[in-house]
């Protein structure tokens, strides 16, 4: 197993932390998302990805992106730490966690799109910075509130889900842009005893090859 | 089963059509995202999605936000036409090109994320449609990439699965804001494939009791 990514990317995290939660030995070949104008959008990555984002995994001779397609495949195929509980309620509201992150704040703020904001549209430091907190409060206050009901050691009692995969990259994001998260209680407690985990420690951004001071 | 949404938001438009294919039948009750300032924000919806966002399905007793973990809830409950494919890496496939219109698309250009652009950020009218152009030429670039190994009639060769769900209201906003889709003729012919289906057009945001002239 290959997996294509990047120290800092979000979305390279998850499958690192799914990985690691599955005790799934792999080799890591970074893609820098900054050098040479960003490496995931030239040959020989692009052929790998014609999205030009990580992370890429390769197994089996198959070639797989998106970071969420790559956990339910995972999840299929190595059936032995379920990431999806096996409840569909508890299932839908697993990944209703991890969308809210995945999809409604992570592709909002990732590199491309601030790239964007900044260059294109010519917004200040201030204020992709002010963009960046607003999106992290957005989906952190939803969240929130959806851990209310179903948060117990993790986000999803006391079983490690796609939701908690999600969860750690985010709030990895939001201490690096200096968030306040004193708002978060319960997303904070369980982020905490995420951090216990092993598997977690590995999947860091600062403890992989291509990490930089 | 009630089904909350908005003629025009794509995400209930990807529940529309998934219900519809599966021949489920709902009560529709709409909330207007612009009226009273966006009654997604306001009480009583807000108890239903603390995301404050549409759609939201109830069933059962439960109600089920993201539109992408209603459709995943759906396909195990009432799996009769499956939109996940059963083979594992066929079903990453199908994610991957719903991933990449429902995380990498659709949450950049939704309609909070362009209040903000013009609102907070100051973007002119000008600003904002070439922001939504670029993220759909990024997105369809990728899918149109993808299709040249996936296709038939539909995305995944000839069954309807989720990347057709997600591909149909991503279509129906890039001829919305006057997109040049001729760059992507397999997506554009799977896109008119998908339109002779009854269901699909049933679905159509023009078809709903809240559609507006």
């Amino acid at each position: 197993m290959i997996l294509h990514g990047y120290w800092r990317s979000s979305a390279s995290y998850r499958v690192r932390v799914a990985l690691n939660l599955k005790e799934l030995e792999y080799e890591y070949r970074p893609v820098h998302l900054l050098k040479d104008g960003g490496q995931q959008k030239l040959e020989p990555y692009t052929a790998l990805n014609p999205a030009q984002l990580v992370p890429t995994l390769e197994h089996n001779g198959h070639k797989f992106n998106q970071s969420l397609a790559i956990i339910e495949y995972l999840d299929s195929v190595f059936p032995e730490t379920k990431l999806i509980p096996a409840d569909p309620v508890e299932a839908a509201k697993a990944r209703t966690i991890a969308f809210d992150l995945a999809c409604e704040l992570q592709p909002i703020t990732n590199l491309r799109v601030l790239q964007y904001l900044v260059g294109e549209l010519g917004q200040s430091e201030e204020g992709k910075l002010a963009w960046i907190h607003h999106w992290i409060h957005k989906a952190f206050t939803s969240v929130e509130a959806r851990l209310q009901d179903t948060a117990g050691y993790f986000c999803m009692g006391d079983e490690v889900t796609i939701a908690d995969v999600c969860l750690i990259p985010q709030v990895y994001n939001a201490q690096r842009f200096n968030v306040d998260l004193t708002p978060y209680p319960v997303l904070m407690t369980v982020y905490d005893n995420l951090q216990q985990l092993e598997a977690v420690q590995k999947a860091r951004p600062e403890a992989q090859p291509d990490a930089q001071a």
